[in-house]
């Protein structure tokens, strides 16, 4: 475990420098895993959780402990749910192919994906990872505006290829950003009133795409989370994000949707546009689209494809291929049967009204907001500064007591929970109850 | 099926704007899919095949027709193999999550994986896919060296993201190259002598690092398929990539071997880069390493890598989860299991000798290559030009016949044979009667 102090690391992760009272097997198997895996990888919580099993909101530790978990949005059905795997065995059994044949699945299921998009949404194409979709749909922009300039968040997570990560200025100081890439700033919807939170980001707007023309990159796109996640979990109020939208068009740019985060039902809507009555020229979709079964997606008008499609063939081997699209036909089937979008919006409610509950009785607690079941508790010291100790405490308490969230926003002070859409209100109590035991052993 | 005349289109492929005979089923099926993919997608073959079911090196049409598969190294131990499934669907029951938990298959899998390479190269990090996997060796290798040219080959094909497509000078004339990228000519093995294809590789990329030099970029890497696939299957003399690298080495780059093609024993031996007795500094493998399921992965020396891992944190959500990991692993039993690599050589020695029989009796056949299970034959025309409507009339040819393979190379002018590695002798005796019979139909 050689490391060099400057490694950069998550606030709430492992950090190999740390001394940390490991039990034996964990040590051993992050000694093994050390010696083999590539040295960017990183490990959540303090004292890592090592996983043998999974079903539903629960995760079997080797250590034998269950822990809830509140944290996992790609198993948005839950964990090994039988329907999944049912329709991935049966496909893998008859054919595993390429989308340069014909096949009838990928088909019936592109029809059906669309049909919960608006109408002019009307083309997908497949991809594995939501950092290829967001890759595709930055070479699409730029191939039909013939501009280079990116509008993004200031905090943005967009992915992890050259051009994704180009547009993630949340991989920290180390990871450069794209050329012709202009950031707005993250709307921090903890501190600024909610009557203003538009107009700041329009200015921020109108000052981006002044910079892009001037600089002659012009006006490709804007890309946001429709969540805005790793800006922190940013709702509120609903519509914000429109006015940004028709700047952008105005200057003859496109819009690109994110919805790799609040998308396939997370927010209670299909997809998270739809919070703010957008309709995107692109979306790219990813993380619970397959239950884990790596499968991503853009979607977007026949428009805004075109050119694109004309001038250059795309081809993604494993993209749509008939296994990722068995699994991604049966979570829109275990959506619908199991009621998830309206279950992601009582529960949601639920837990919302008990994070605010927990918060009005703490004074370190600065902001609770969320939609359906994306919430965040943003924590800040006396001064109101961002209290990222606090919540990096909080979530490995939270941890300890077999409860798994996450860390999030610029400066990691706020709490994300972001359960699999499966997630009930015992599980939602369990929650709160451990949350407000978590937060009096943290005074 | 509205197009445009100047859609780029495959020579082999489903051309809309020509008036091709299909089958009312076909051509529903074609009009239905054209309704909601992306206009980017294109279709194998002059007349499409509708795929139903695959079997070891089989494929069922929708047509009822038994189509001998020579051309897919995705399904690398046959279409359908029980053992994948059967792995996929227990892992699937069991757990499916990512690297950020401690999982102990995946560290198993990479110590088993690391074990087929030269001791040097020690790490590996898991993507979904090629381009994904190449994409990060790029910007590994950039973050590492601190510079930005790469020497590529004039008509390579490393994948589909930004920086992939922009070092994928096969995608054809729109698809825009990056900036710091300079190509070496396609070494032409079927016109050049043996003993003189190292000494112009050498002056190519003797020039190449001197432009990237003098340009202020740098020389970031050297990356080569080490097959050479889209330049046409260049396999001849074994060892002729060795120089090259040393060349790029002194110039302090690096040597990417991009494995997508040729790894996992299709050439008979585990790797590539073993033909031509190098070590790689990063490898990239895809394609066949799941037989469908997605992974990929970059391996490399610790030292190439370890800039890079303590700047900056890398993480894909689906990339080595358990499920790809457990259809992997599979994969190297059964490669090991049923002599894989040993039938690779065997049935690719075989396949060599009747193609080079077929040739010596046909002038219009320039050469015939391969290494293992991955050959090509080239066309030639009267004047000793590349013929590359009669390698698309026979390939086409022989879809009809019952046999899917491609063609390759600068100017699609070689057949592309690359068959499931369970292909056996009698399957290679179809082969090479139904070459025979297309090519007689064809003077």
């Amino acid at each position: 475990m050689s490391t060099t102090p400057s490694r950069v690391h998550m606030a709430m992760g492992f950090d190999p420098d740390e001394d940390v009272d490991l039990d034996p097997a964990t040590r051993a198997l992050i000694e093994r895993r050390d010696r083999v895996l590539g040295p960017s990888y990183r490990l959540f919580y303090r004292e890592p959780v090592a996983i043998e099993s999974g079903k539903g909101v629960w995760l079997k530790g080797m250590d034998g402990r269950d822990y809830l978990d509140a944290y996992n949005n790609v198993p948005v059905v839950g964990h090994s749910h039988p329907a999944i795997t049912a329709a991935a065995t049966a496909q893998l059994a008859t054919l595993n192919t390429h989308t340069r044949y014909l096949t009838e699945p990928v088909i019936a299921y592109s029809e059906r994906l669309l049909a919960t998009f608006p109408d002019a949404l009307n083309r997908v194409t497949y991809t594995c990872t939501g950092s290829e979709a967001v890759d595709l749909a930055v070479r699409t922009a730029r191939h039909a505006t013939g501009n280079r300039g990116l509008i993004i968040s200031e905090h943005a997570y967009h992915g992890t290829t050259v051009a994704a990560a180009g547009i993630s200025p949340s991989l920290g100081p180390n990871n450069p950003l794209g050329d012709d890439v202009v950031t707005i700033a993250s709307v921090d919807t903890a501190r600024i009133p909610p009557e203003q939170v538009a107009a700041k980001l329009e200015a921020d707007v109108r000052s981006a795409i002044e910079q892009l023309q001037e600089s002659g990159a012009g006006v490709t796109a804007i890309i946001l989370d429709s969540i805005l996640s790793s800006d922190g979990v940013q709702v509120e109020p609903a519509g914000f994000l429109a006015p940004l939208v028709d700047l952008v068009h105005e200057a003859g740019g496109l819009y690109i949707a994110d919805e790799v985060q609040p998308g396939f039902g997370r927010t209670g809507e299909w997809w998270g546009f739809e919070r703010h009555a957008l309709t995107p020229d692109l979306a790219v979709l990813g993380k619970p689209m397959g239950n884990g079964i790596p499968i991503a997606a853009l979607v977007g008008t026949e428009e805004s494809q075109r050119k694109f499609g004309e001038d250059i063939r795309y081809f993604n081997t494993f993209g749509g291929n008939p296994v990722s699209i068995a699994a991604a036909n049966a979570v829109l089937d275990v959506i619908e049967q199991e009621q998830l979008r309206q279950n992601a919006a009582e529960v949601g409610r639920m837990l919302l009204t008990g994070l605010e509950r927990i918060g009005a009785d703490d004074d370190r607690v600065l902001h609770v907001r969320g939609a359906g079941l994306f919430l965040a508790m943003e924590f800040a010291d006396a001064d109101g500064a961002p209290d990222e100790a606090l919540a990096a405490r909080v979530v490995n308490g939270m941890r300890d007591e077999g409860v798994l969230i996450s860390a999030s926003g610029p400066a990691a002070a706020a709490l994300k929970i972001r359960p699999p859409l499966v997630f009930d209100s015992g599980n939602a109590e369990q929650l709160l109850e451990t949350l407000e035991r978590v937060l009096r052993s943290t005074r």
